[in-house]
């Protein structure tokens, strides 16, 4: 298959164009390494350096002998899009070109309007493109779990048949989101079933927990693997306990630490997209899926990780610290996430030993840790 | 109290302008013209012209005595945004500023760009503005009906309380809409709602049906009456029938002609809109109206206009066309409005008295009909 990877230098970008492209793909990632920007500019730099995407598919190539091709632009901008699609008439799209922090987009006003903007932008020209350049193929976007919230009722796979006054409907999930980062999740989605019933799209949308972890089959070599933050503006919960535990900075649990998530490890999104892409949707179809393979809550995860460094001659703390989010603290939560294993997916889940691994190398690049960069009170009113 | 009327020049900002300087308020209009320069674009201008903001606010000051202010210039231009708030330090705030029209949104990748950008970026930086310069003042949106679709199940105002496996959660309604416009309608209702929770925001979203008329309490003198556009863009249906009817142009029926529409007339948005600035929502509170009086399908406004056009020794037709939209043409359709008449609303139906005024009207000024204006057959394909 000849595949699209937009925002192909991120956390998960290129772990992706290195998994497909081991599989005999044929992969073209795209990036305007805006992420690399915002980490500069904020001050939180990942826990090591990563070359640029040219330098990554070299040494891919070197290791491989697969070639991924570099498009480097702003998808906002149509004449790059345009550029991009014609001169690669892909198959598949895999949409991660987006800004993907919920602390990041409650930041400032300027940082919520680029948020609003990028993410927006950049998958309504996506639509555009696929109508114009290559309208059989399919689009398989990122989205997350943070469109539903946190409702009362259990949260099913996208949609919610509803009963009400003796008649029916079937309507997309009624979703609710807890930033300015997720609510422009909820939006993509909403445009996307609209073109999707007007256009025929076919469309996957992944509703994604928050992921852990960076070691996948393809980056053995250490200089193809991905970004790894451990901040607060884009460090995942799990990768910055880590880091934490490792620094001797205590886990900083906002509040109650009752809030649930579903979770995934990084080796499971790649192959989430990959059996998407396998399996496409239908044109006219919007398919969703809950992409995460179990359930923890904040303090089970520090328990977790305390346990673990604890093992490894690591003393760990967990404080709360009072919760800079708007958020609840303790709540229902029941999602269902049958359709990715039905597909095929056999999760990595959460063990000793993963977390033994995350730590021991956090421990051999312990001299890049700064501290100063763990928690920011990036406050959300 | 000191109103600001975003989107001041429009077919509604105006009359809405005028009405409330009337009841003693002070008001501020802002506007950049968008309207007029799209209409002049696409050659579809009114049926007469209409003197700019300032000559407006001097004939209104000349006949009531109530001086309007006019700001002009771009929202999605944060400078100017906040040139206007810190000015002006408004209650209320009425948002009109948004580009209104459904087949405009479907004309091409630019314009359904521009819709998106202009819509959600002068929605959020009106919510970035109310948090900085005037935090406990109100929003009153201007969303529309058509953000509901047509569901199989009754549309009830606003939100939805949901049964599912013997839990409950009451959420905002789930919409689905008809094009692109509409969409982006949805995503307004949802960033203002995400607003509304993390900063205590007091927002009354008026999701209004589609509006006919011209004629209000305070523009007896017709250089004050609005815009008036009868071409398939910009002109509402029921408008536009009535120019078709004068000009012996055929009433253009897509389809079968069942779609239903809750339908108000001009004098009632007014009232709605004033109802809702005098009992305001509360802050934390995102207060939703569905803003119509009585439901049609386009058959019977076709069918009500020709007999009142006939009482007037008009020949009118009916002509079926094929749909361009993608649409259901036959649907349940049945949406509450009791809120607003709760509020103190006194509806003004669509009488046959009111058909013959517009009528009238319109075949005063039947030398400025222009017949290639009126169906320009915008697809949604």
């Amino acid at each position: 298959m000849n595949i699209l990877i937009l925002g192909g230098d991120g956390y998960l970008g290129w772990p992706t164009a290195m998994h497909l492209s081991g599989k005999g793909h044929e992969i073209t990632v795209v990036d305007n390494y805006l992420r690399r920007r915002m980490c500069r500019d904020e001050d939180v730099e990942p826990l090591f350096d990563v070359p640029n995407l040219f330098e990554r598919t070299r040494i891919w190539k070197a290791i491989s002998g697969n070639e991924v091709k570099v498009m480097i632009g702003d998808l906002m901008d149509w004449s790059f899009v345009a550029e991009v699609f014609e001169a690669t008439k892909p198959d598949a799209i895999v949409h991660y070109a987006e800004q993907p922090s919920a602390p990041y987009s409650m930041l400032s006003r300027r940082a919520a309007t680029m948020t609003i903007q990028n993410n927006l932008l950049v998958t309504a020209n996506i639509v555009f493109a696929v109508k114009e350049f290559c309208s059989k193929s399919q689009i398989v976007k990122i989205g997350t779990m943070g469109e539903y919230g946190t409702p009362n009722i259990d949260i099913e796979e996208g949609w919610l048949e509803v009963a009400h006054q003796n008649r029916r409907e079937k309507f997309l999930y009624p979703r609710q989101a807890g930033s300015l980062y997720h609510t422009t999740k909820i939006m993509d989605t909403d445009l996307l079933w609209f073109y999707v019933r007007m256009w025929d799209l076919a469309v996957t949308d992944l509703m994604q927990g928050p992921v852990y972890g960076l070691f996948t089959d393809e980056n053995n070599d250490h200089r193809l693997l991905p970004f790894f933050n451990y901040d607060e503006l884009f460090g995942t919960v799990l990768n910055r306990f880590v880091v934490q535990a490792v620094a001797g900075y205590p886990l900083t649990v906002y509040g109650k630490g009752g809030q649930t998530r579903g979770y995934l490890n990084i080796r499971d999104t790649l192959n989430c997209v990959r059996l998407s892409l396998e399996k496409p949707a239908e044109p006219g179809q919007l398919r969703i899926f809950n992409q995460f393979t179990e359930t923890f809550t904040v303090n089970e995860l520090a328990e977790r990780v305390k346990k673990a460094a604890g093992a490894l001659g690591l003393k760990v703390t967990i404080r709360s610290v009072e919760n800079p989010r708007k958020e609840a603290e303790e709540h229902y939560y029941n999602p269902r996430h049958t359709g990715l294993l039905e597909l095929g997916l056999k999760p990595n889940y959460l063990t000793d030993d993963v977390l033994t691994r995350m730590l021991e190398f956090v421990m051999a690049h312990k001299d890049g840790i700064k501290t100063h960069q763990i928690y920011k009170k990036v406050k959300w009113d």
